[in-house]
């Protein structure tokens, strides 16, 4: 497919989205409620075609050489389809963003005024990998009233064009706009690039995937972005902590799940506890299978290497970590500004003026004090669903649900007042 | 100065920024109060050099060939000057955004929740003419706990320099960090293009003036940006309208202050009441010396001119208004939703249910009914500052006040939990 060619399906699509903003906007929460049970019912019907189409995507996959830690993430079954449409049943049972009135006073000259929430209008969602993230996508997009627009990776490209299909054909016999939900054209990075230029008719892109991705995009766009996902997490163990609070903490923060951007990945220890906890926390992060890259306190521990620069800047999303001694909790929060990625921060401390001075001073979406750093997510947070985690600090900061899919609007009524 | 040496200058400016924003966060609201007042108290005794400097930017103006329009505008006065003063005054004696509270709640498993107020960090201004935003700027950043990096335009320089070296002399004084409000260096537009790529070290642009400054920074921006104030601001005379308000509310939405954002571009008149309506608002505007572009039925009113399409589009900001009649609500919405910028769109009606239509449909930072669309500012809305009115839907929509101005975060408290 030539340039142009993909330009123009760009934005064609881009356009159809916009027009079936306008009619999805207004439709009250029932209407999306019934689509999205519809949407889950589909799914549940079509689940052999869509195991189909994704067993070709990972047959694909596997003869270009995927690693098997992205195939897994590509692989679906029954359970995984299952678990798909019971999140789009769980969205149809959350409240309805839109609508909702965030502010309201009435001025002394009478004016009254209420900021209520709308929808933004056309998401893009660029991603990698997980088919998961399009019917999560598309679910969020229809529960706060906003079209979606659906850039996968070409590797899950069979998968999705099924999904999307499904989809959006179940939304539409429920009375909403056919496209509504949409597959981008192309395959390629240029296919993203004119996304990325289509002001006026797409209002934000969310990218969700590595550090190569969410950068492309940020350096592209001129639609506005919000920025998830990469978390260089750090756990500060202070002189005060209770060790085996902070032992559990960080095991689980590092092993529960690696691969995700909530889990720790760099281990900070104050040295008046470094001789019982070093030793300690290195044999249990060795027992759960975790290479640690360690400053000369740590590397001088059973199977520790010794750290470099680099270390301490690593996401690495798998079995390993990066720890060091410091010599105060004013070390440990200028490490932490140092390489923070503005996720996610704890600490683990019984001293309440601490305490209160990494939270003042730490910058990040989350500052967790005495508790897993994996519990910095919608759901965990109670939001119900989850598009991704902001790492930005414009409109959305941390784990983002309905809410951060809406803008608002004001509402001014009066009776002839002028000025 | 050459293009590297002027990057060079930008990079050091914006990373002092940063830096300061560390130190400026965290203060109490008594130490941002004492340095507004003294930052006011200091304007005004530095007001002859401030007045001294801009009469040589209006001289270089004027000798330049400036309009007298925009000369008005750069020129300041001993009153203009104390109103600088009177805002900064003002804005102390606001509650500070900073540390509110915006949700809070405890999960099942013990977790306390909270998501606080937090300033951005680094504001990047970038505006034109009217020395007063460098001043207001640099408070609303303050008080909002961010540093300021201002980037006037160059005609307004001589005066910019001054009031950034009394403004910032009186915060460090005051116990701020001295860098906290900074000019930025170079009057080109490549100075402008090296603050819009300072990722990391600047939060947030906001653009302030013309479509064609605004758009240059949204194209060229990797940093987030707040688009303001682009307003083809519509009235809607719907059939059941009662038409004494109705011209009450045109005339002072068009007449009380044409050069502003908020000020009436069009006017749409259902055909129903056209036959009473047209004569008499044509026969009011052009009393009060406004160029009508109208369609067949305005332009055959005494004075008035044939609209072309262009004129749909136009933000005047002038004495002139484009004007039509049509055969609908719906129609005044369709047109609304053509050529809206997104700023203010106002229904003059007594039919409940039109209202209600005109507000769900009508995509728009306010929407308006039976009152003056130049209520949509700021200090009518309360906030008691504005930094600019945002045309976009993320992080801001509508008058800024200082909420707006910050970024939250989640802090977290558990006592040992893990998942």
């Amino acid at each position: 497919m030539d340039e142009t060619a993909t330009q123009q399906q760009v934005i064609a699509v881009a356009a159809r989205a916009r027009a079936a903003s306008i009619e999805l906007a207004p439709l009250a929460r029932g209407v999306k409620d019934r689509a999205l049970l519809a949407m889950a019912d589909a799914l549940l019907a079509a689940r052999a075609d869509v195991l189909a189409a994704n067993r070709e995507d990972v047959a694909a996959g596997r003869s270009d050489g995927m690693a098997e830690q992205l195939l897994d993430r590509l692989a679906l079954t029954e359970d995984r389809v299952a678990a798909m449409a019971d999140g789009l049943r769980q969205l149809a049972a959350l409240p309805d963003p839109v609508g909702e009135v965030v502010r309201g006073f009435v001025r002394p000259n009478g004016l009254q005024l209420s900021q209520v929430r709308v929808p933004l209008g056309v998401l893009a969602m660029v991603y990698e990998a997980r088919p998961n993230v399009t019917v999560d996508a598309a679910g969020l997009a229809i529960k706060s009233g906003n079209c979606a627009l659906l850039r996968g990776s070409a590797s899950a490209i069979r998968s999705n064009r099924v999904l999307v299909s499904v989809l959006s054909e179940a939304a539409a016999k429920s009375g909403l706009p056919a496209d509504c939900i949409q597959l981008v054209p192309g395959t390629d990075r240029s296919s993203v690039g004119h996304l990325l230029r289509a002001r006026g008719l797409v209002d934000v892109v969310i990218p969700r995937g590595g550090a190569g991705l969410i950068s492309y995009v940020v350096e592209n766009s001129s639609v506005p972005v919000i920025e998830t996902g990469i978390g260089n997490v750090h756990i500060y163990v202070d002189a005060s902590a209770d060790l085996a609070m902070a032992e559990e903490i960080v095991l689980n923060a590092k092993l529960s799940r690696p691969s995700v951007c909530n889990t720790a990945e760099s281990l900070l220890v104050h040295r008046d506890v470094a001789a019982e906890f070093v030793p300690r926390i290195a044999a249990a992060l060795r027992e759960g299978g975790v290479q640690v890259h360690g400053d000369d306190a740590f590397a001088a521990e059973p199977g520790a290497a010794p750290a470099t620069e680099e270390d301490w800047a690593r996401e690495y999303l798998g079995l390993e970590i990066a720890a060091r001694v410091v010599d105060s909790a004013d070390e440990a929060i200028e490490h932490i500004r140092r390489w923070s990625t503005g996720h996610t921060e704890a600490i683990v401390t019984r001293n309440l003026e601490t305490a209160r001075r990494f939270v003042a001073q730490i910058d990040a979406a989350a500052v967790v004090v005495n508790a897993s750093t994996r519990f910095v997510d919608g759901s965990e947070f109670g939001f119900g669903a989850e598009i991704g985690i902001s790492t930005q600090k414009l409109h959305a900061r941390g784990p983002m649900g309905l809410a951060e899919l809406t803008s608002t609007k004001w509402v001014v009524y009066g009776d002839g007042q002028v000025r």
